[in-house]
């Protein structure tokens, strides 16, 4: 596939502006916490959403507003998800009015999110005041501000943007992300804001989204608990000038193959920055029987807590691996299994035919002590294979959560 | 109901005897790591398993040996789980040769089992040399060295008993139980021995048993990890000269309600005693559409990572709790919802309709700083109740689970 990384995010592709400022949802000034991000024309639009059956007010007002397929700004903010408060709808609706009319757009075009703490009363009279001096500021060099101002507990912001050609148009893709926890995403969680020029409908659009984020957004996990908020929205204006993509071929391969190499990049940011994480656990489950069965086995081993404290001290404790396995629900048999682990440091092979190997105890404790850490479990049953991204469990992740709000 | 609290444990019942020992499977000396639970005559037996895919060979010798509905023996080892080794069937079959020739009784009627880690080979010498010591240890007054044997990261042992009248006859029935870490049972996760010498036959022996369970014992979750190796067994061996319960009816109900107290007390003590839990957390989903709805929520709520560690701070993040329910896959309208957090320095609402309450801050702390929490989510619906039990993530649940080998 042609693609190459470029530097940037949002606003690498033709077309695109974004900003984020202090506007003072949050108590701390030095932490940015309202972002726009603005295509100059209508843009082709697909998101994906949360399946928490809580869902804020501003994914409804959102899921409202792209039911047309278009959208040509969003308006972020982060300090307060907006989520099951009485006045959430009306705050969220009057977001979008607020950025429509410093914009110059309509409200209808305008994607809404929110991210913080749940169930306090988000201020509107912050915003209101901070849009002029945010638009202001907008610029189609840099989306920093943006990947800023959309961040919670991150440690640092998630950029990435490619450039590939089609119909021999050189066409962009820029993106940001944020989450670190609360992110056990079912069909699109956590914040990702993707942008193209590519011209692609919104169908290919949507099938493309779809199908990218059940591959990569959706395998990641850092606590198991889906959050009320989180979307990944996809907006492509089209300024690439290339021939709408418009059907699956050659050219709609290389526009996903370009989304896929962004999500999976994010995905695994976000894991890598899991709240308190110090370590990046990829889990690769391969030869299953069903694609289904890979990933259920993959996903419930990064997810599962004993595991995930075994990485964080570095101990080998594999039988923590294949206990997840074997109560993730997947269908397979345990006496065929072989699980290795790996990182820049070497792999060890420490269960084969679902039964323990001896190994070497010290060369095991130096291949987990790396910050990056490969788990692979072969089902030996099939052609199928997935992965899953999460991070380990820490001191940090608790006292990170223990007292959130304060 | 006629019943009450004795003292003692599996040994309260007549004609049973317990003891335990250090034989040299841990390296800590101090520690009991083999329990015996010897019953005079061949017991109606029941028990409840793991429903991990992946069970330990203990499991299956056992699922064997009870197949007729009779037990007269547990053999029980801690330190090692003897699961996932190649020798594993062998050494658990060898186990209850070992204690059937001690006890001259049939292998066939003993039960094995065997907690510790995963996929480390078992050492049979050392339980094949303490046997005779422990069989001259064997006592009908006091189970406590056996409630010691079966412990691993657990920081107290767990025993009760009661006493209630059948047929004008006194029954009794004692139990002990372990589990601290890898818990999310599902069908009979920890272990739970129970005895008593109620008459019962085999199928109401299994009926009670099974429905008990999955109020109870199933309705706890640590960690959400579900273990290879657990299992809740019921010894009934009808010395208390009841006229046989082989029906549901009056006496049976009475039976029902003692077994459902102390599988209740027990949960509640393994909740408790979760791995490095400051507390013990109740949930009462109440007035749910479905019993199996109500089950999942409160299930949901206590296995969320971010509610746990929240519970841990005492910080009153109800955001979590509703947000745990929202992605539980129970069927609820979240517009119904009402959240209060109690426990014995008093009670406070921070949720009606699905919308945040304005709360006193410094209360809602000082009632969550107690050590027994009782969370009630009402969904203002039907009238199904569901109750599940866990406890807080703290610092010390990764301490211990990162570097548990060692």
């Amino acid at each position: 596939m042609n693609m190459k990384l470029i530097s940037g995010n949002v606003c690498a592709p033709q077309g695109f502006k974004a900003g984020g400022i202090h506007c003072g949802i949050r108590r701390n000034k030095t932490k940015k916490d309202l972002g726009l991000i603005v295509s100059e024309n209508r843009a082709n639009t697909a998101c994906t959403y949360t399946l928490n059956r809580i869902k804020a007010s501003p994914l409804k007002i959102t899921k409202n507003h792209v039911s047309d397929g278009y959208a040509q700004a969003i308006i972020v903010n982060s300090g307060n998800a907006n989520s099951c408060n009485i006045d959430g709808d009306e705050k969220a609706i009057a977001m979008a009015r607020l950025a429509a009319k410093t914009l110059n757009i309509s409200p209808q075009d305008v994607i809404v999110a929110s991210t913080g703490v749940i169930g306090e009363i988000l201020p509107i009279k912050p915003i209101e005041d901070s849009l002029p001096a945010l638009n202001d500021m907008l610029n189609d060099t840099d989306g920093m501000d943006a990947a800023y101002a959309i961040m919670t507990t991150d440690t640092r912001p998630k950029e990435i943007a490619v450039e590939f050609v089609i119909d021999n148009k050189v066409c962009r893709m820029g993106a940001i992300a944020k989450g670190s926890g609360m992110i056990h995403p079912n069909m699109g969680t956590m914040f990702g804001f993707i942008t193209t020029d590519t011209a692609i409908n919104t169908s290919m659009l949507a099938k493309a989204l779809k199908e990218t984020v059940d591959d990569t957004f959706n395998m990641i996990s850092i606590d198991g608990d889906t959050s009320t908020n989180d979307m990944v929205c996809l907006l492509a204006n089209g300024k690439a000038g290339n021939k709408i993509i418009d059907n699956t071929g050659e050219n709609y391969d290389i526009f996903v193959n370009a989304l896929r190499y962004i999500s999976e990049y994010l995905s695994k940011e976000i894991a890598r920055d899991g709240e308190g994480a110090s370590k990046l656990i990829i889990c690769n489950a391969i030869n299953s029987s069903s694609i289904a069965d890979a990933k259920k086995i993959a996903k419930s081993i990064i997810t599962s807590s004993l595991f995930k404290a075994a990485m964080f001290g570095a101990d080998a404790n594999w039988g923590r691996i294949f206990c997840a396995a074997g109560y993730s629900g997947a269908d397979f048999d345990p006496d065929k299994v072989d699980i290795s682990l790996s990182s820049k440091s070497g792999s060890v092979d420490v269960c084969k035919n679902g039964l323990g190997l001896k190994f070497d105890e010290e060369q095991a404790k130096n291949i987990l002590l790396e910050d990056e850490i490969t788990v692979v479990i072969n089902l030996n049953e099939g052609k199928y294979n997935a992965t899953a991204w999460g991070c380990d469990l820490t001191y940090d992740y608790v006292k990170i959560n223990g007292d959130y709000r304060t």
